[in-house]
């Protein structure tokens, strides 16, 4: 790769060798627009090269059409973690579209929420002779499915954020799942003599405890897997994050730990 | 703005003003970066002609910047949505780095997300008496819960898109207002019969179906008013999605849907 301005700057008898990038960045036409993008950025080139299986120049992607590729997938990346529909609501014009076209886009996800919350409620049921015995389970449903729920997007983030770029989830996933036990170690570690001191009942704060360190574990592997598993189904690995995963771990966590509270409090 | 490819592509006797853009992308020194490369893109130009208040030429930002730029507020979004800690955290980096420096990006979140946590625990307490007499009434709290957080995300998503590119919070706000009410009533029209049918209660089907439209409606209000916030402190306004908005929601929500159910239920 040359560019006309490093050309134009060299001097009357430097050979092209010379002036030329002689690693420039290349791309096989089967590439995925962002990994591309990357590859040009990480060479410091303003454009990319095609090449074919035998190394054969195809063609060069301009550096307008790189950065409107990376725009277009940002905002396809927020507008799927935020649970709107499809590509349809790059979030740019959702800001400013009409209300019926909006409605629209966000619906669909919301009534697939409404769905799972009502699934919620039929578990949280299912252990309700627990819950008569001992009212004081039902103060801790909230904070276990909110922490189990922030340990998984934050694994979520870095997935999602690694296959985009090429880095595979088997790569990350050891470390990601030592990370997720110590995280949930520390919390349970943290949350018991807390929950001793404020509530005093230590059955509750066992139960707690124990069932912070297995949805946080638990919400490391979900949140590696989902993604994975639409990567691999060919869509956007960031359709397994966003709305549906906060879903299905939401229900993991209510089942761990009402299952765990039940085990110890009987 | 005129690019060497054109001006060696034109005719030899055409003049510059025949090949220059007329109304290239400007930009002034302070514009903030990710604003600049959305107006380099609108135009469909490589690079961006920075000038001062006089219309006098400062400078250029060649594209590869320009692409630098996006990716690096791309990957601050995504980490800062996902609860990780600041700008060192850009989760490519992140999702090859080794565990203790992973750990540290994403341990002060969680402790934050442990006192709110352990505060909606509170919350709950708060109205014990209820959950004694109706345990029926604690199986809605995660499912209440989860649909506000659900719809607040999708305002935030909107808010923070739109504020990255000069969008303003006060041109969606109306609108965005009208579509969290219509969002909470649909919510609460379909919930009401259902719960009504799936647990035969009506009194905690109301009770539900209020809690939905107002929690969904406030959901809408608390995003845009939390990035709002965070831009007017000069800070960036995904700060105020992601983890913080996802536990002041949750705050709330268990207070809108226990005390609408304690008048209600009694």
């Amino acid at each position: 790769l040359v560019t006309i301005e490093r050309l134009l700057a060299a001097d009357r008898d430097a050979t092209v060798a010379a002036v030329m990038d002689p690693d420039p960045p290349v791309v096989a036409p089967g590439t995925h627009q962002e990994r591309a993008a990357w590859a040009a950025l990480h060479h410091g080139e303003p454009g990319l090269a095609v090449v074919d299986d035998d190394g054969r120049f195809v063609g060069l992607i301009p550096p307008q059409r790189l950065m409107t590729v990376l725009l277009t997938e940002h905002d396809q990346d927020l507008a799927r973690l935020g649970g709107f529909l499809g590509t349809a609501s790059a979030a740019r014009q959702a800001s400013t579209e009409r209300l019926r076209k909006r409605l629209w886009h966000r619906i669909p996800w919301l009534l697939v929420g409404l769905a799972g919350a009502m699934l919620s409620a039929g578990l949280v049921g299912a252990f309700e002779d627990a819950l008569e015995r001992q009212v004081l389970l039902a103060f801790f449903v909230p904070a276990v499915v909110y922490l189990a729920d922030a340990v998984g997007t934050q694994t979520e983030t870095l997935v999602v954020r690694g296959l985009s770029v090429g880095v595979p989830v088997g790569r990350v996933a050891v470390r990601e799942l030592v990370s997720g036990l110590a995280i949930g170690s520390l919390l349970a570690l943290i949350s018991f003599p807390l929950t001793v001191w404020l509530w005093g009942d230590a059955d509750v704060a066992l139960a707690v405890g124990l069932a912070l360190f297995a949805a946080c574990s638990i919400a490391t592997l979900v949140a590696m897997v989902l993604p994975w598993v639409f990567s691999r189904l060919g869509a956007d690995p960031v359709y397994g994050s966003g709305p549906l995963a906060t879903v299905v771990q939401d229900l993991l966590s209510i089942v761990i730990y009402l299952s765990t509270a039940t085990l110890i409090v009987g």
